[in-house]
Formats: structure tokens, C-alpha cells, sequence
């Protein structure tokens, strides 16, 4: 799969620091002098914590700064006011790997987003428990793996697929209804790297089998949330969330076919901003810079 | 406050049953037998329980029983399907209850929708546990109590609040936004005839502040439930849910404020749904006709 | 492509007619009688037009009746109530077309669904203008038949267009984002069989480049629209509408690519409904039984 | 009507501009320098056009300038650029005047969100053409003053109009389903002040009786618009849209009803966010700043 050809090359710093006066004066002061032309700008405070979020997203055409520049450039400002930080360069896609198992509807959304380049990343591999992902990701020329999970050892198959991560460098890895719990080894190998999509609106029915739970409780909406993995299973950020109304008439089958839009779609949007370098996370939430 | 003017005199009948064949063909034969000119009739199975409900809303025109005569005809077909059954006639508009606090949104909201009539029941009383009500309920022509709830002695608040409940014949009572519990033995004698309006997309953040929960956890939806109030707090039968979308910008008072729009337009559709005979009940679900 | 295992098989009678009393009556005795397990049953009536709707879906385990059979046997009902009918029997599925050209976002969508058996028909052929469908087409096993439009001579892709659904015993016709207009004679031939997707929220923006147009107008909500064809353009019965938020933060391009969302899950809602007998047109809108 | 108590002192600087390099660096050192705390910052750009946006909203509390002291030191930078600009204090809260005719919900939502300060501004008149809204506005305390018009002479009644809004002061002007179309010389001394409520999703169904024309189009979801007032009717700037679902089971008359809840929504939040100086109106366009 071709990695996306972009109209403009940008370059994306996010920042988390502690709130401070001047925060916004010298971060815009300092790419201005730098010759940045700034397409978008976004800051947040979260007074509760005193934290400062900010991200900006700016033209390279007139930047003197290439990325070691840069870093150099800008150590001295972050170290003044404690920050976080990191810049990306659009010319450096992320590199993807999604994670599958049978039931596939996310999986081959995904598939036709990166193969139209709709979706800004690249696509290397796919990891599936099972064989029926295999024909529409090769299909998509798109390399996929094939690793069973035992469940009295789950151990060597985390090895086998952290060894395939590590072939293709990946930088974010796409739980695309994939049915296996990832170890906390696993997880804290890639912190705020894991997004997964969970069939119901978080924090409500978390864990196995939510439609059949919404239905028993009777609710009026199901919804979707799509979440970066961290240790406790269905507790991590959220990212994005929608529901769709249903009523008596649904059953459990009605109930899981209409979540299934609404999960590819919550997906889709926490990969897209996560390859657009839009995401901060903090204290098991999310900024989104939208 | 005037008992609302209708279009035409109907009537409603809602039955539930176990499941069984000729159930439409027999309802329908007889209500076309006594000169029923229907208006809306809906059904509904519940496959895995074998359940049947049925709601059938009729022109009285040319309906030759009323409602004595009504029950001394059906009872034998009730009796052969095992039906639980009641029948409405629309010039019995429903005798209805407010109890509210200090936060008035839910109240004045349904005070302008009653006195335009623009709901179908006669709202008779308000009942607070504070003074706030009093002044626009009374601007509305309606009674207003208070009735102080000590906390140590809250059975002394119950009798008083259900001499004025028998007082006006009280059908339905609806809680809006009032922030004491109600004892199990109060529920007890308004069996799904109380509706309750909780602050959040249940049965995410069941209990006291759901705003400030949701907050915490960074949904990036926040919602309200109706429901008919059972001895379990916030538990009870789903009547209506929305939602409303956040984000990082919204700080705990901005969810609150956001989520009164929702609150005041989920506990409506509930109370006009409950006045038009529109809900059945069961296992803890309700069934919608709409 | 394999016709859907389905886990039981049903019947489906849809009826319009001019409103009289006993309807229902007659209808549920006439499927009683004949050994119909009722599953749904569903009525409407247009009070300003004095029409009658009606779907039945019913097991046919202990059904007497074959398709001739039944109409045989219903024709002096239809017939002294004037009505138009039809009945489906589950075990002939519809056969389908998809219309198609270069943008596949919804073309990708419903192959998925008819692959996996999500949705009830059996997809026969997809057309297009262009090659770009091909490849993904016969991934799925699908027949693929490019047929250029030439822009002075429509007609003879049109006669080519129709051999082919004649071949192939097209039922329905789904414009998949296909963006040729069809002439008045072809849509003709298929009347309330053919559907559309409109990229907007009819009736604002009908006509080309609706997102340009919203972006113009500044609206906050973009939508899309799926609809039946008729001789007047983007004017058909609408069958399904949705919408997503939008913000001055969003350029045509973010609309077009937000639009296409909402575009699968509208056009995708309604070939479901179409499929499964759930929708009567009349008076250029649509009844859902849903 | 008391003005509102605000837990703290703030000033809202709105500009927008050419876009150039440099333009964050310098308003944000500007308030900087000026020892500004700011709590929220956004901007925005619009490409097309080359136009650049920008809402500053800063903590008076170490601040330096007051607003005499603020035009004189920010002019130069405003020349140098080409701005427009307005600062506002939040000690000074606009005025507000609303416009009702017979239908109240919309008057009656915003005077409990006025009087419980939940909106931050100062109502002080209503005006109609009608008596109804006259007890419940006395009974909260804010003049009322009815003037008919006369279909032969507006001119008349607008003249009075005016009187009254010079003598209040008045900042803006709402619209609540007020049925009065104003003339192009009224929205003239009103620029950008006058906000309504059109009763469908703009641009669709503009014009009268839009309920009915959704009814005939056969929509699945109806709207509700608010909107600066142009000379143009139904055709200004559009500042929220908001939609609910309907079916073919609503009659005319119940697209009335739930569209009078869309309607108290986006009139709402219209008003919260022009008295919050969060609206730049553009090229017929709002960009909102939430």
C-alpha cells in the first residue's frame, strides 16, 4: 500500500505543560520566527489540574527548521516551562498494524480508508487469530499474519506478534474488533499506541457480550466507543463515542447489526485523529484538537 | 388549570398476553364488531419470552359500549388468552402530580407544556420539599404544597405527600429533578405510576452526581434517562434516553448545563407517552407504541 | 455470490388501500385461518388521504398456502377492499444490481454487507462507467460489467445496461454514488425499484456538488439522503435520511469526506428495508415498517 | 430582572482579519505583556478566502488596561494588521430585548434560562404583537410592552418598536417565533443583532409553513434554524441547526410539537453564544468559537 500523497507538507507540535502566562505568546513567537505560516492553532486549559494542552499545525514551505533543528531549537523553551512535547513531520506517515479476528466489518472499513488514502498513515500488516481476514487484506496488498492464540499460552503468540511490530516499525496498532485481551506486558510496550473499538457507550456495559446486555437493561440507545488500551480492559481514554436509538423491536441480532455502523465509524474517527497527531491524552482522558 | 380539549373522543386499550395464534384477528374482530373505527393499532412479540402486546386506539363515534359495557364484553376473550388488559377512554384525562426542588428547569418546562395543553392530563398538584416552586406553579393555577422532608423522619413527608396524592386522585407522579428518594413502600403503592427523570445515560453513572462522574471518566456523550421509578434506585423500566455531545472544552458546569436540554426533553416524551397510553412494562422494559 | 441462509422461513403480504373499517380484522383472520404464525404486523393510516397500509410477516411452518395458492385465496379479499398487494415469500430473495463509478466508499460498503450475508438478496451484477469497481467487484465474486456513457449517445449504454438486468433478473437497482442521470424511459422500468443515495439533506442541495453548496450556505449539519428514482431529479420518495455535525473548522473537503459516512449507512438502512418488504411509496413518501 | 452574578471578571477580545504571519505571536504577547491571564484562545483560518479569526478570553484579575486604556494600546497593533476587532467586559452585560407573537414556548424557555441567569445578559423588555406573553413576562419581573401592527402601516408599529429599544439600551434582539416579518430598514440599525428562529433545517423550507412542506416532501427528519436576520428573509447567517427524527406516523400537527423542541434548543444556544461573544459572523457565515 502506497503511503498517502498530501497536498502540503506540515509539520505538528503537541505540547502538555503546566499552566503558565505566556504560554501562547512565546510557543507562536517562537514559530514565527522560525518563518512557521500556522494553519491551525489550538489550545486548551484544564483549570481544575492547571494544565495547558496546545497544539499546532503549520507550512514547511517557509520553516527553517528541519526535525533535529527543531528539537534543538526548541529544548530550551520546553525546559523553561516543564513541558511535553513532541513535533511530527507529515513527510513521516505513521505505520499501522491492525489486529483482527472473525467478525470483520471494521477491519475491511479500514481496509478501503488506507487503500484510498483517505486515512493519512501506512498501512504495513495485518494480525489475525484466524484465517478470514487473510483474502481481503492481501487483496488490498497489504501483508497479514496469521497467529493463533492458545489459551493456556498466550505468551508466544505476543511474541510472535511484537516480533512482527518490530519488522514494520509500527507506531500505532488498531484493535479492529480483535477478541483477544492483550497482556499488561503487551499494552505497556505501546502506551497510548493501542486504540480498540468497544461495542457498547462506555462506561456502560463493559466487558463480554454489551448487546446482550443493553437488551436485558432495555435501554433506547446502543452506542460505540473507540478507547486507547491500558492495563484495565475497557477503562483506557476515551477517544470518540455515538449511539443509534433502538427500540422493543430490536432484538440482540438487530441490536448487534445496527451497533456495527456506529463501531466503524467511532473507529475510524479515533484513527484518523491519532494519525493526525490531534490526541493528547491525560489523566484517562483525551483533547481532542479537532 | 383546564382539562385539555381533544379532537374527538377515542379510546385506548393495551393488553399483554403470552404469545398465541389469532390474537390480532380476535382483538380486531371484536373491536370491528361494536363499530370501532381504529386509529392506531400496534403489536409487538417478544419472541424469547413468548410474550404478546397490543395497543388499539379507536374513534368512539360509533362505538356501541362504553366502559362498563366495554369490560362486561371483553372479559371472556381476556379470560381465554390469559390477558392483562385496561381500557382507556379519552374524556378521563389522567390526574397528575409534580414533586420537585430546587432546580427548576424539568418543572418549569412541563408547567408551560400542561397549562398550553400541549400534554393530555390535569396536572393538579406541586409538591416540593422547598419554596422555590411556589410562585410560578401558582402563576400557572395550580396547587402548590410544600412539604419539608426531615431527614430523620421522612415517613411523617411520605403521609402527607400521599393524603395529597388521594386527595386529587392522583394517576401519575412525576419527579422532576426532585432530589429526595422515595421509600419502598411509597413506590409500592404507585406501581409504574411514577416517572423519574436521572441525569445521566443510565445505567452509566447510576447515583448522586452523574455529571461530575462522566466528567471524570471523559464520555464524550452525556445523557439523560426517564424511567418508572421501582424500589431499586435508578433502576427501574427505560422509558426515554438522549444524548448530547461534550468534550474537553466542557467543564463539569458546562455538562450541567448542557445536560438540562436533554433532561427536560426526555422526561416530556416519557409523561406524554405514559398520558397517551403509549407504554407497556415488562421484566423491567418497557414496550413504546409510538 | 451465495443467496442468504435465513433461520427460518417467513412470508410477507404489503397492502395500501383506501381506508374502511375492519381491515385489520379481515386481514388477521384471513392469515389465522390459513395456519399463519404471525411474527410482525404492522398498520398505517393516512387520516388526510383516508389510505390504509399494511405489512404482515408470518412464519410459514404451518402455513397452508404456496404462493399461488395464497393468491388465489386472498384475491375476493383485495378485491373487495380494494386493494394493492403483494406477498414475498423468503425463500425467493430479491436479485440486485449496483450502479457504480469512481467513488466506491459505498460501492465497498454494500459488497461487505451482501458478502457476509448481512443483507437479504442476492447481488448479481455491478455496472459502472469505469474500471475502478472491477478489481474489488470480482474479489467478491461478483459479476463486473463496464459500460461507458457516452455523453451524445446515453441511449446505447442504457439498451446495454438493461440486457443485462434482464439476464440477470434484476429486482432492484442500487445507484451506489453512480453519477450518470438515468433517462426518464429506464427509470420507467423500474418504478420504486431503483435507489439513490443524494449526498445531501433533501430538499437543500439536490443538483451537483451539494457539500460545495452547504459549505457555501455555512449550514452545521450536513446529511445525506437515500430515495427511490423518479423522472424528476433528487425529487423520489425519501426512505432514509441522516445527518452529522459540522463547524466553520470544516472545509468542502472534510464535509465530502464526513458526508461519505453518512451516505453508507443511509443508502445501506434503505436497500435493508427494500429488501426485507418494509417499505410502500405512495404520494412521493414512504411508510417503513420497521 | 437582576443582572447576572459571574464568579469572575473577565474581557473577550473578537478580531478577524487578513491573514498574516505572525498574527498569535502578536495579540498573545500583546496580552502578555499586559499581564492577561487568558482562559480560552481560539482561532481560526479560512483558507479560501485568506481571512483569519481570533476569540481571546483573559482573567481581569492582574490585567492592566481598562477599556478606554485597551482601545489606546491596541489600535496600532489592529492598523498594522487590518483588523476588526471589539473587546468586552464582562462587568457590562448586553441588553436584551425578545420579540414574541401567540406561540410562547420559545419566550417561555428563555425567561426561566434569563431569570435563573443560566443565560448572561439582561432582558429588559419583551415586546408583541399579541397580549399572551404579558403575564408570564410580568410575572418575571420584565416590562412588557404589546404593539400590534397593522398590516396597511408597520411603519407605525416599528417606529414604537425602536423607541422602546433605544430607551432600554438594547444590544440584541431575539426573534421568538415572532411572526412579524421586520422591515429591511429595521435589520439595518440592527446589524449582526437580531437573532430568530425559522422553524426547518435551512435552507430547506424556507418561508411559511415549513412543517407542512416537510410533512409533503415526506423528510425523515425535520429542523430548526436560528440565524442572524438579514434583509433577505430565512437567508442570513446561520448560527445553529439542530434536527429530530420523524416517521410517517406524524402528522402535520406532531412535527409541530417535536419541532417546537429543536426549536427552544438552537434558539438557546444562538442567544448564550452571541452574549458570550462567541460569534463572527462572515460572507454570510458564523464562525463559532465554543
Amino acid at each position: 500500500m502506497a503511503s498517502p500523497t498530501r497536498p502540503r507538507r506540515t509539520a505538528t507540535l503537541l505540547i502538555d505543560c503546566p499552566d503558565a502566562k505566556g504560554l501562547v505568546a512565546t510557543v507562536s513567537g517562537f514559530l514565527y520566527e522560525h518563518g512557521a505560516n500556522i494553519l491551525h492553532s489550538d489550545q486548551h486549559r484544564d483549570d481544575e489540574q492547571g494544565l495547558f494542552f496546545m497544539r499546532n499545525e503549520w507550512d514547511l514551505a517557509d520553516f527553517a527548521l528541519d526535525e533535529p533543528g527543531f528539537a534543538a531549537a526548541f529544548t530550551p523553551i520546553a525546559g523553561r516551562f516543564n513541558m511535553n512535547w513532541r513535533v511530527k513531520y507529515s513527510s513521516k506517515p505513521l505505520k499501522v498494524a491492525m489486529f483482527a479476528s472473525k467478525q470483520l466489518h471494521c477491519l475491511s472499513d479500514l481496509l478501503e480508508r488506507f487503500s484510498t488514502q483517505d486515512l493519512p498513515g501506512e498501512l504495513r500488516v495485518v494480525v489475525s487469530n484466524h484465517d478470514d481476514a487473510g483474502p481481503l487484506t492481501r487483496f488490498h496488498g497489504v501483508r497479514f499474519e496469521r497467529i493463533p492464540v492458545a489459551q493456556q499460552d498466550k505468551a508466544e503468540a505476543e511474541r510472535r506478534q511484537m516480533e512482527i511490530l518490530h519488522e514494520e516499525g509500527v507506531d500505532l496498532v488498531i484493535l479492529a474488533r480483535y477478541m483477544q485481551v492483550l497482556s499488561g506486558d503487551f499494552v505497556a510496550r505501546f502506551p497510548g499506541r493501542i486504540i480498540n473499538v468497544h461495542h457498547s457507550f462506555l462506561p456502560a456495559f463493559s466487558g463480554a457480550k454489551p448487546y446482550h446486555a443493553a437488551h436485558q437493561r432495555g435501554v433506547k440507545l446502543i452506542g460505540a466507543t473507540s478507547h486507547y488500551v491500558t492495563e484495565v480492559l475497557d477503562d483506557g481514554p476515551i477517544i470518540e463515542q455515538d449511539v443509534v436509538r433502538v427500540s422493543h423491536r430490536d432484538s440482540v441480532a438487530g441490536m448487534v447489526r445496527q451497533g456495527r455502523d456506529v463501531e466503524r465509524v467511532v473507529l475510524s474517527r479515533a484513527v484518523r485523529w491519532h494519525l493526525e497527531h490531534r490526541i493528547l491524552a491525560y489523566s484517562n482522558k483525551t483533547v481532542i484538537f479537532d
